[in-house]
């Protein structure tokens, strides 16, 4: 019997693995096809709206500035309206929930079906109607809001659960599933899967094992495969207005070839402005959302409503009217050689936009990138072979209205990332610097495109402080290395130059939203403090193991703990710590009232019949639902005169620390292992052993295994 | 005075975290000095050994046979005579023990200074003398111990230290400084910097902070920086043949274009290969060293010593008669316009070796990869626009021989690192696949030289079972992002297949060396058992807090643990834990002395005397030394009657686990953590208080450090 039981044990490990590489391949197609779908969808529609706007501006400019305005704000006030009415958790990049998430907060609603949608049509209404906000951040909650989906087989308020999903059924698997979407959502929106690996693993997640990074190398392969075929198919023209300025991948391989110790005091002044401005950026955002949830947002949706409008016609007035007052500028003539066209019409894939230009020889260089869409504005400003293509004067106005814009902008009720803003901001001081250096050196060989490129670098290295992960996305962004280490050296820099500021953009996002993060390394005051004084001599609620059903309920609505210790007493009268039982066990438990029993006694069930009572599943939180509240249960006063034994349903040894351990030791255990509970107990009497690094080296010989069969039954989730 | 002292110790966190992080450049610097030194040393090497055969064998064949093989012979014995007489630990790649000791081992020797020079020096000879095996696993280990040696201030057994550096004085420090070491070493012997940190982070630690990411990140950037500026100095030809061949970047940018889904059954096909010609390497290589380890090497060094030299013959006879019993062949006339000359000289950079061919528009294949250094061989592989360079024939002869005695060269005692021979078995039958889909599929623009890339990831996949890290590599030292998914793909193909038949290369060997690697993954069967039951029920040897000298010496005699608990009594009579002490601490107490005391009562000193008589240091475990032992330490009679009074020197609060938890938990806390005793205890009468994750969230107010100061006292480590 034995045997067999280990041979259903080993079949169901082997039915584990295969569903949850079979999952990761899901996550990453399903990742891939989204991406698809929003990049298609905006493309489109900031196809359709130039093509209109330049139709009309032949004849009228002032129709055309109407038509416009009134295009990007239809798209803008679709997308306030679904996260408005349908999906508030939608609003935003969704990075600092995400990354709560993995580091063990649980935010309601974040990973809703309703949420998923809400960001990806709210993305494409957002990005597709013009605003200073990117799809990327958004990519990566989708990816993440898919993963989880998937991970509890579908959304159990709809009913479309299906049951052979449901074998992840604990925190560790679906925090998993989730790091894998946020790779997923990363390899999709850039084109990168290694970095869409690194990001998952340098910034989402806080704990992390190396056989995880195996599949979310996966998925990130599998999108990777996706996007790529999915391009393949719209090469023949099926996708409208997507077409070579579709996915990002700016590519710079014209860019310079070597590049001189002299350039390097240039490149550390763009790392230092990158540190200053995206400090500044996470500054000013920080202070706007602030005012914004405490004042602006307590006035209701219509507030939200109007106030994205506004700044849609903001930014329409603004990328129109701008190059409208600017003096256009002749073509160069000694690029007419190299293939490069110079009047194009705007919307149109290219550099030299005309636009207002009397002359049929002259173009436009603040509509190059401003009225234009962002991919495109970006690949002109990496572009190479342009030298002199920008007025230092336009950058500059662009690099001030945008500015202003990404930071109004950030924290209104729509889908909203900040790459793309970032690289924007970040290319086009990186263009000017790379204007001067031009000039001051007077070689030939330097490419502004690659000082706009290690700008982008710069500021999103000062804004989001992320280092290997942002390092290798621009790499692949950019489809070359040869600037990896000059990459490094600006991000380095500015990094380290907004580190003296301020924290990281999620990081203060997160906090502002009163999202509890641990970060990686603790206090350095905790050196001194011991795990008592952290519970803050607070009294402990504890449950006994056989509780009357009605002081349990009254225990649950006298606090808000989500943790009880469970007590039980032994036959000689001592007391004795038998688990943690958690609030939303408990919950279930009411609700389902199968377990209340008459006696106040302990049941004598042994595991079997709980097995048959409660599926293992009825525990399992489900994180894309709202989650259970005591209001929702309703007892009769029969019920509440019953008992019930709580044995059966506790986690039987949480981990503990003494009380007098260091709380830097404390914050270690908590943070590498991602716990919610710990228990600080009194300094144990006696020892009974000592476990080594060689007592854990148990060989897979078979023989051990089957010591010790029984005794499982009592791991209530 | 609080304030000053709070003042001081703010200081010192300043003063550590510049430290660090100069000590990461010097780690960077040094790296890339040793990396540098090592290169131009082998290339010059190899550049006179074949300049000097190939101007004898214009007169002789047998002159210049014998010249080549007594070249190698001399440089491989320098090698294997500096490994065996001064430097053991310096005996093959090095990554099994670096490995072992991030994830928690001590192994005596690995990091000392000798060990260092061993590496350096050994490698040159070794590699320099033509042997089937690289120089980037030791380029790994040398990183590592000169991290380890800065990180202690230089070696402690040559009095090189110095005080100001000793602020390293733990464990974790440690090993951080050692991770850093590991990338910078890859990033070195590869040119490969985000390569490097991937690297450090996937294979070699077992436990990581994301801000310990950062330093690597900057480690690896310095590498880079000065790898750079080394080669450009060597271009002006001080560097005698090291030149355009040296530095690994086999770059293959002239690759093809595009690849169709055609190509994707043939390239998993080079994965399928590549995982079982991958997992036999590991398991031939097992066995071989199992056997020289139980009967070969225990016959002393002497027959290590005429191993090696006898595997040195063995090879130059092989690649220097193999490529004369070939027939050469033609040169091809369509290349002749593309810049490649066909017939070229043995040991200079190109294609197209004229080994024995008596026509002069004629060329050796054979020779072309066998009769070269290894970089070369690999560029000649890799190359593109050179199809049918290579007869079929060639390549398989190459790949049997060549994959012998690679198997036959591992664990031999020099040092020997697998990632180049890895590289040249997987690109000899990658581009034989290639070879045959050019002839299947009849297109012209599928190029042999990606094949053959394919074909080397595939082999180090299924042999070493990296992922992420290994494809960064690959796509940096081929300076060619285009194949990343194809690599992806390959790579996961045939670590999947590998890990059907066994683990990874650097986990085999390991275990083979008795190095208790904790894999990621907790065993199955561990779920099933409980923590009292790893400690198997031996008896634990606790200590009381005030001991006999005498009494502890025969405790520490009669057994051999590492780790003892303390057992104090209370006034009421109660026992109680006080906490672990290490056997090495105890070493130093009983060297010193100076804590010996007469009565058997508590000494009351009240830390600071404690602080006086013993510097923090002294109890630092000397990393790169060989440890002390209880013999070397010599006591008189009376030392023996005294007492000691161990409470100032254990470590007050070790973590806990109660006797019935699963023994999973048990390992995750081990391994996450990277501990070494853990101790059981048993269940909990009662429980103080519960930490939750909102106890950590100390805000930098500064009211909360000052409350407890005191209670630091006793942290002997």
């Amino acid at each position: 019997y034995r045997e067999e039981q280990e041979r259903r044990e080993k079949l169901f490990v082997v039915y584990q693995v295969v569903l949850k590489w079979f999952v990761a391949l899901l996550i990453g197609i399903g990742t891939g096809f989204a991406a698809i779908f929003i990049n298609i969808s905006v493309e489109n529609f900031a196809g359709w709206k130039f093509a209109l706007t330049f139709a009309i501006i032949q004849k009228s400019y002032f129709a055309g500035f109407l038509v416009y305005i009134l295009f990007n704000l239809a798209l803008a006030f679709s997308s306030v309206y679904i996260i408005t009415q349908f999906a508030p958790a939608a609003a935003g990049s969704g990075i600092p929930e995400i990354k709560g998430y993995l580091n063990g907060v649980d935010i309601h609603g974040i990973l809703l079906l309703r949420t998923l949608f809400g960001k990806i049509f709210g993305s494409i209404g957002s990005v597709g109607g013009g605003l200073a906000l990117g799809k990327e951040g958004p990519l990566v909650h989708t990816g993440a809001c898919i993963a989880s989906l998937l991970g509890q087989g579908g959304s159990t308020k709809y009913h479309l659960s299906s049951r052979w999903l449901q074998v992840f059924n604990n925190d560790r698997d679906r925090r998993d599933l989730v790091t894998c979407g946020c790779a997923a959502g990363v390899a999709a929106a850039f084109r990168a899967p290694v970095g869409g690996v690194l990001f998952a693993l340098e910034e989402v997640t806080s704990w992390w094992r190396s056989h995880l990074m195996w599949r979310v190398f996966f998925t990130s392969a599998v999108v990777a495969v996706v996007v790529r075929t999915a391009m393949g198919w719209c090469k023949s023209g099926k996708c409208g207005h997507f077409g070579a300025g579709g996915f990002i991948i700016w590519d710079i391989s014209d860019g310079q070839e070597d590049y001189s110790f002299a350039e390097l005091l240039p490149m550390a002044v763009i790392g230092v402005i990158g540190g200053l401005l995206g400090a500044l950026f996470n500054q000013l955002t920080l202070y706007i959302t602030y005012w914004r949830r405490n004042y602006l947002h307590k006035k209701g949706m219509r507030v939200k409503i109007i106030e994205v409008c506004l700044v849609s016609v903001i930014t329409s007035a603004i990328s129109f009217g701008l190059p409208l007052l600017t003096k256009c500028s002749p073509c160069p003539e000694s690029e007419a050689s190299s293939g490069i066209e110079c009047p194009n019409p705007p919307g149109v894939y290219g550099n030299y936009v005309n636009f207002k230009c009397h002359n049929e020889k002259e173009y436009n260089d603040l509509a190059t990138i401003f009225f234009n869409t962002q991919d495109d504005a970006i690949r002109n400003l990496f572009s190479a072979k342009t030298i002199r293509e920008f007025s230092a004067q336009s950058l500059l106005t662009f690099l001030v209205m945008f500015y202003t814009l990404a930071v109004v902008t950030f924290g209104t009720a729509v889908p909203a990332g900040q790459f793309v803003p970032g690289i924007m901001i970040g290319s086009t001081y990186g263009r000017l610097v790379g204007m001067f250096v031009v000039k001051f050196y007077k070689k030939m060989n330097i490419e502004e495109g690659t000082y706009a490129l290690l700008g982008a670098a710069s500021f999103l290295g000062g804004s989001m402080r992320m280092t290997v992960s942002l390092c290798v996305i621009m790499v692949e962004i950019t489809n070359n290395l040869k600037f990896l280490p000059l990459i490094m050296l600006v991000l380095l820099i500015s990094k380290a130059v907004g580190d003296v500021f301020n924290e990281g953009l999620y990081e203060e996002q997160a906090r502002l939203r009163g999202i509890p993060l641990l970060e990686s390394r603790p206090k350095y005051q905790m050196r001194n403090m011991m795990a008592k004084e952290a519970c803050g001599y607070r009294k402990v609620v504890s449950l006994p193991r056989v509780i009357k059903v009605g002081d349990l309920v009254s225990i649950l609505r006298s606090n808000e703990h989500n943790g009880f210790p469970v007590i039980d007493h032994t036959r000689s009268g001592e007391t004795l710590v038998s688990g943690l039982m958690l609030r939303s066990h408990l919950l279930v438990l009411l609700q389902s009232k199968i377990d209340f029993q008459h006696s106040p006694l302990p049941s004598d069930s042994k595991g079997g019949s709980f097995l048959v009572r409660h599926t293992n599943s009825e525990f399992v939180k489900p994180v894309s639902t709202k989650g259970m509240s005591l209001d929702d249960i309703h007892l009769s006063d029969d019920d509440l005169e019953m008992y019930i034994d709580l044995a059966p349903f506790l986690n039987p040894s949480p981990y503990i620390v003494p009380e007098d351990m260091s709380l830097t030791k404390v914050y270690n255990l908590f943070r590498q292992l991602g716990l919610r509970h710990v228990f600080v107990v009194p300094r144990p009497s006696h020892i009974i052993g000592l476990i080594t690094r060689k007592d854990l080296l148990i060989e897979d010989s078979g023989d051990s295994a089957t010591v010790e069969l029984q005794s499982t039954s009592s791991s209530g989730a």
